[in-house]
């Protein structure tokens, strides 16, 4: 038998990442049986659970790849950029990362793997950081802080946007965070 | 039968709403049975249904009880209180609040009695805005825009805060947010 290249298994992953994403935006975590994951990415478990140890780690996989599409919006766009895409994402699908915090919480399993998940992502974040130094962020703040603040109103709003609330003007938003956050108020955080 | 005065009704009702509390951010949702709730109560259900439609209705009051208590603290003691009270906050309860996010989406009478809800605190919202006004806040900029960046922040914390992750330097959070919504960079948002 021909060996898998290793450029068709990363296509594959990602074939499956997003086809377990629609499913799990349509079902909710329970509702995406194992058997609706099979049809929604056209492929076998024994082919699914080749590349993802377990549902848990699978669904994580999905979160994480969303969160690092976010991360990139937001270095390479800007924080603008980044509220723009939250307020147009599928609620379907952010209601279902609400409802993993739940999970987090609860299941043993699905925590030591949200956390080991977390621990290979903090190896990111010097070189997140040094993009955000680009940024025109203020110095006499710690770029931790200004970071963790950035993040807070973005899960905020994720949080308004899936539960249904009218959106805010983002033009407005932006600026009183940008005020706080901005060399001189000015900037592109 | 002697009647049963208004003020003893009242008290009732609220023994009987912080009995809920604590049982839906001990069993969740779900597992707040009628049965525990009058466990947790010390009352029947007919006892309990005659002050609450429903369970729905039950837990809606508590959620509404306790945004009302969170926005009292925010007029009354300033945002850097309600930063506070949030990083402090039950957080099974937080966990509960955020999982009906989920059921307001997808069932629709717990939808349609949380949109009613709305629509009754929605009157008192003139007398918020003329209570925030005396916060020092920028006049160049809608109160209700200052007033939605503000919830922003305070349900991104919370959301922080219940998935567990670092609590932050509150002062820095706080400081980051007053430099957007103040006159000045000062007051008491």
């Amino acid at each position: 038998m021909p060996k898998v290249s290793e450029e068709h298994k990363e296509r594959r992953r990602q074939e499956i990442l997003d086809a377990a994403r629609r499913c799990f935006a349509r079902h909710g975590y329970e509702g995406a049986t194992v058997a609706r994951l099979e049809e929604e990415t056209g492929l076998s478990r024994g082919a699914i659970f080749n590349y993802f140890e377990n549902k848990e780690a699978l669904f994580l996989a999905v979160a994480s790849t969303y969160a690092e599409r976010m991360t990139a919006i937001w270095l390479e766009q800007g924080f603008r950029a980044l509220l723009e895409e939250i307020v147009h994402a599928d609620t379907d699908w952010l209601a279902v990362q609400i409802e993993a915090v739940g999970r987090i919480r609860t299941e043993p399993e699905f925590r030591r793997q949200a956390e080991e998940l977390d621990r290979r992502h903090a190896e990111s974040r010097p070189d997140r950081a040094a993009r955000l130094r680009e940024h025109g962020l203020r110095e006499d703040v710690p770029l931790d802080a200004l970071a963790i603040f950035l993040a807070v109103v973005a899960n905020g709003l994720a949080l308004r946007v899936t539960v249904g609330d009218p959106v805010p003007d983002l033009d407005v938003l932006h600026e009183l965070v940008l005020t706080g956050v901005s060399r001189e108020g000015r900037g592109n955080p």
